[in-house]
C-alpha cells in the first residue's frame, strides 16, 4: 500500500488539504495519506524544509512527500518531482526539498529531479493559485499508481536550494540560533552533539540572558519549571522548561542566538 | 474503495470527529475517510455550505459527504440523506446542502432526498446532542456498504435551503460582499468573472476605503505586502495582500461590502 | 482491517503525529489510523484519560488506542501495553488508561497489562524524548500485525492510576466540578443522571453565581444565548449557552464547583 504525505501552510479551516485527498483518491483509490502538518507559518519555506526533513526518514521507502509552501504559485517558479534517495518529493522548486536532497546526497543515494511539465497528468483545469490541488495532488497520485518519474516531466539539474543556517565557531565554543519552536514552546537550535565534541559537556549554554550549566538526558531529569538543555528526538540541542513553555518564559523567537562556551573553572 | 468526508464545527480538541471514524469503521471497515474541516465557525451553516460546495467537486464520484453544523440537533429538524448529482450528502436539514443541491440541479443531475427515519441503521442508543456519532456516521457507513438511499428513510421534496448572498447591480458596476476569510487572511467575495463581463477589466475595486485598480493573475504578480485582487481557485474574486494578511490589514469581516465600478478616464 | 487511534498532547504544527503514522505504516501497511486529538493540554494526563475513555467505546473491537501525554518520557516510568476489555491500550504508565481500565473491570472484562520491555519490537534507535515514535508506534504496529500482547513485554499487575474527581454529597444535593471544557465552551461536569435520582429533576444548578432552574433535553429546547443544563453525549451534566460559549460567558475553568440542590418551594 503506497503512502503519500502532505505538508502545507494551508491551515485546517478551509478544507484545502481535504480537497487534495479527494483528487488523490480519485486517481489512486488505495493510497494511504498522512497529514504531516498544515500549520507551517504562511510562506515559511525554511520551516517547511526542516519539518519535512525531520519527518520523512520515518516513513516507508517509496513514500511520496508532497510539500506545498508556495509564495510563487502561478509565477514561473517550476513545479518539480524528485526521487531523493528512497523517497519521492513533489512541490514547488523553491528550496522546500533542501534537507531531503542534502540527506540523499550525503548518503550517496540516487537523486533524480524533473520539472513537472506534462499537463496530461494534471487536472484538466489549472488555477493560478492552487497548484496543490490542480498539479501536485494528481501527479502524486499518478506516481503512486506507478507512472515513472521520468514520464512526469523534463529532467533538471539545478533545483533551487535554501541555506540552512549553520552554527559559527567562536573563540570558546559555538554560536548557533533557534531554528524552530514547537507546540510545547521547546526551542530547537541548530547545534548538535558534534558541537560538543570540541567543548566537552562542561559547557555553559547562553540564551537571552539565561545561562544553563548542564545537559540533561530528558525532561524528567529536571525539576518542574526548570530551564534545561537536552538533545531532542532529531538529535539537536533544545532549550526547554520542564512541564512548561520555554518560548513564553524567555520570549524567545526563531533566529535568536544560542551560545555554547567551554566553562572555565 | 469508498470515500467518506467529514465537515463539522466540532473543533479538533475533544475527539468528536475521531469518534465518528470509529463508528464508521465499525460498520464499513474498508472506507477511506477524509477530514474536510472541523473548524467551521460554531453554528455557521452558511460557511459550512460554502466550504462543502467548493470541496465536494474534487472528490471521486460516489463520495459520501457528511456535514454537521447543527444548532438544531435533537429538535424536530430532520436528519437527511441525499443523492445530489454524483455525490451523497448526509447531515441536518438546515440548508448545509444548499450549494451541492443547486449545483446538481443546475446541471440537471439526479436529486433524491430522504428523511432519515429508520433507526435500524443508527446506533442502538441516540443522544440528543451528538447525531453525528449516533445517526449520521452509522448511516454513512451503511450507505458506503451499499444500502440503497431509499432504504434509509422516507422521500422528501422540501429540503431546507439557505440563501447564498448574491451581488447587486449598481449604476456603474456591482456590489458584492466578503463571503469568507481563509487562514491566510484572503478575502473571498461573491463576485466572479461574470460580473466583469459587463464592466470589463478596467475597473476599480473598493473595499473599506481602499481602492484596487487592477486584477492580477496570481500572488506573485504583485509585490510583497501589496494589496491585490485576483480570481481564486474557485473562480471567485479575492482581495489579498501578497505574502501578507488582508483581513488583518483591512480589519475586514465577513459581510463587508466590496464594490466594482467601471473606471471613467 | 485493523484500526489504531492516536491521542496526544503534541499539537498539530510540528509533524510529530504524522511521523508516528509513518512508523506504523512501515511495519503494518494496511492499518487504518484515526486521530482522536492531538490537542490535549500539555502534560494533562487527566484530560487525556477522560477524552480517551469517552471515545474508545465507539471503535471496533480490537482497536489499538495509542495515548501519549507523557511528562515522564525517558525517566523510569514504564511504557505499557494492555488489553482492557475489547480494546488495546498503549502508552506511558501514568494513569492515562484509568478510565478504560475501570470500564473493563466494572464489566468484568479481561484485563492484561505488560511492561513493554522487548526492544526487538521498537525502532533500532530510541530517543529520550519521543517514545511515541520510537516505542509506542512500532509496538502498536506489531500488535496490529498479530504479535501477541504477552510477547511485547513482562506482565505487571500494578499499573499507575489517577483519581477521577467524584461528586460529593451535600446536605441538599451534590457538589461536582467542571471536568472539561469543549471547543464550543460547553462545561462538562462530573455529575450524571444518578445524582438526580436522589434529588429529582426539581433542582437548582449553581455555578459561579448563576442559577439554572431546569434541565433541557437539547440545545434547541432553550432560546439562543440562554444558559441551560443538559446531559451530553456521554450522559454527563453539561452547562451550556445555546448557540454561545458558556466558558467565556461565565469565565469558567476546569475544577470550578457546580452544585445541584433540591429546590424548596
Amino acid at each position: 500500500m503506497r503512502v503519500i504525505t502532505l505538508l502545507t501552510d494551508f491551515g485546517l479551516q478551509d478544507g484545502y488539504h481535504g480537497v487534495m485527498k479527494g483528487v488523490i483518491w480519485g486517481i489512486a483509490p488505495g493510497v494511504q495519506i498522512a497529514d504531516l502538518t498544515h500549520s507551517i507559518q504562511p510562506q515559511n519555506v525554511l520551516e517547511g524544509a526542516l519539518v519535512l526533513g525531520r519527518a520523512a526518514p520515518y516513513f516507508p521507502h517509496g513514500t511520496i512527500h508532497v510539500a506545498i509552501v508556495d509564495p510563487g504559485v502561478g509565477t514561473h517558479r517550476r513545479p518539480i518531482a524528485a526521487q531523493l534517495g528512497v523517497y519521492y518529493f513533489l512541490g514547488p522548486d523553491n528550496g522546500l526539498c533542501t534537507v531531503l536532497l542534502e540527506h540523499a546526497r550525503s548518503q550517496s543515494k540516487p537523486v533524480q529531479i524533473v520539472h513537472i511539465d506534462k499537463p496530461e497528468y494534471w487536472l484538466p483545469e489549472i488555477s493560478n493559485v492552487f497548484h496543490g490541488r490542480d498539479i501536485f495532488a494528481p501527479v502524486a497520485a499518478h506516481l503512486a499508481n506507478g507512472v515513472p518519474l521520468a514520464d512526469l516531466g523534463t529532467p533538471i539539474s539545478d533545483p533551487a536550494l535554501i541555506e540552512i543556517p549553520q552554527p559559527q565557531r567562536t573563540e570558546r565554543g559555538w554560536r548557533g540560533i533557534i531554528l524552530q519552536i514547537d507546540a510545547f514552546g521547546n526551542l530547537a537550535t541548530n547545534l548538535g552533539p558534534q558541537h560538543f565534541q570540541t567543548t566537552g559537556n562542561d559547557v555553559q549554554i547562553r540564551l537571552g540572558g539565561e545561562v544553563i550549566h548542564e545537559l540533561v538526558r530528558t525532561f524528567g531529569d529536571g525539576k518542574p519549571s526548570e530551564l534545561v538543555a537536552l538533545f531532542d528526538s532529531s538529535g539537536m540541542l533544545n532549550i526547554c522548561v520542564v512541564n512548561g513553555n520555554a518560548a513564553k518564559r524567555l520570549q524567545a523567537q526563531v533566529g535568536n542566538p544560542v551560545e555554547i562556551t567551554i566553562r572555565i573553572r
